[in-house]
């Protein structure tokens, strides 16, 4: 399924020769488990993407969406948590992130815009992503909110910062908050340590993953016609974040 | 379905003769869409509940675990919204939710308990109810949300009146705050203007969705060992609770 949805994409999506290189990198193992506030995460950035910021309507609709889609799959795994803690604690990371997509939302609303106008243009491709990256149970589900919110987040984090001033430093705010990531990371290693067969399967999941939200991503970035240049600027930003989505992998003690 | 899941219940629980009664209750038609805030409704609340309220942490425990199921239709019904306006403005009644949830659990904590725990004794029948009144599709989980959220805040608002002070007015003032029965409403009322023959099915899902409801709500009360006392004392706040449901119907266009 995963290859014959990659064939329908465009071949221009995947011309980004990197791609192929990033899914083979093997960063070195870190023991320690990465349980910090993203806001620390966003205090060590040191590359971000402004040259590559859409228009305002756009960058708002497009992550309005994106967080509403996040916030979906966070409540699916509310619906079918395994036990009540888990219920709990997941519920606790699907209300942050539909505060996030409600913050989003009230920019587009304080900028003059319609929210579902401005979501409308990406709801088809981030549906087909969301479809794609379902899952085959709580678990793999419970994976692709921490994996995917955690990539997307620091990624919309850094694609803000070509934003307007004024809005930039709303919208930085926005992401700069709260994240569920620590309670996302306990559940699954609460889950790993009952299922050791369960590791293997949710290495594949999240290596599969981490190619689909990057799509995701790049979709999102306003490029030149100059690719070349295009991809070797944009190129240093996606190795960070795919630190990022190695450092989570380590935390479950995954190799990504 | 419906009937088999009746019988299975013990029944002491159908032993309020009156329930059969309110089924066949017909209340006179009120023309005027129902869309004030909750607020509104509680400053003209008359009758409460305070003989038959529970402890505080099984109160808390309950009410919260509710408040959770209540979350988890609403982004059901976010996911499987047919309309990006529709995801949109159900996702902010899905965001009331999950706070008032989280405001419940606040309090869960801030008497020294686990939320979880707290939730843990009352999942199975939630559950059970949640499973009863899923809805076979888009329009009738919608419809589950409008109607059960309205009934079981406006019970549990009254129920909480008999709490410790102090408590008290912290969980009236949970209840109070803004609802998205409006909202909702007006989802249901766009989907009867598209589609006739949704009419008589909704009617119909309406009128089944009450009697499940008021079982659920006649489960938190803590009755005494005078049965038929009790059951005078606790009609006339049914009666008036089912009165905002057929409130409810009517901003339909719906008889109950």
């Amino acid at each position: 399924m995963h290859a014959s949805r990659r064939r329908r994409l465009p071949a221009a999506v995947l011309s980004l020769a990197t791609v192929a290189n990033w899914f083979r990198r093997r960063t070195r193992r870190v023991e320690a488990p990465r349980l910090r506030p993203r806001s620390e995460d966003l205090a060590t950035t040191r590359l971000d993407l402004h040259e590559f910021t859409p228009p305002l309507t756009e960058f708002l609709g497009r992550a309005a969406y994106v967080q509403l889609m996040i916030f979906e799959n966070l409540s699916r795994a509310v619906s079918t948590a395994p036990t009540t803690a888990a219920k709990a604690s997941i519920g606790r990371v699907a209300e942050l992130s539909i505060a996030k997509h409600r913050a989003l939302a009230d920019e587009i609303a304080r900028n003059g815009g319609t929210v579902a106008d401005a979501m409308e243009p990406y709801t088809e491709s981030v549906d087909e992503f969301e479809r794609t990256t379902r899952g085959a149970d709580w678990y793999e589900t419970v994976m692709t909110c921490y994996l995917t919110s955690g990539f997307l987040d620091d990624f919309f984090a850094r694609l803000a910062t070509g934003l307007p001033a004024g809005e930039r430093e709303t919208i930085e705010a926005i992401y700069a908050g709260e994240s569920g990531e620590a309670l996302l990371a306990e559940q699954l290693r609460l889950a790993l340590d009952d299922n050791a067969r369960l590791a293997s399967r949710l290495a594949m999941w999240g290596r599969r993953l981490v190619g689909d939200t990057m799509l995701v991503a790049r979709a999102a970035l306003r490029l030149t016609e100059n690719h070349s240049s295009d991809e070797a600027r944009v190129e240093p930003v996606f190795t960070e974040l795919i630190a990022a989505h190695t450092r989570r992998m380590d935390a479950l003690g995954l190799t990504a």
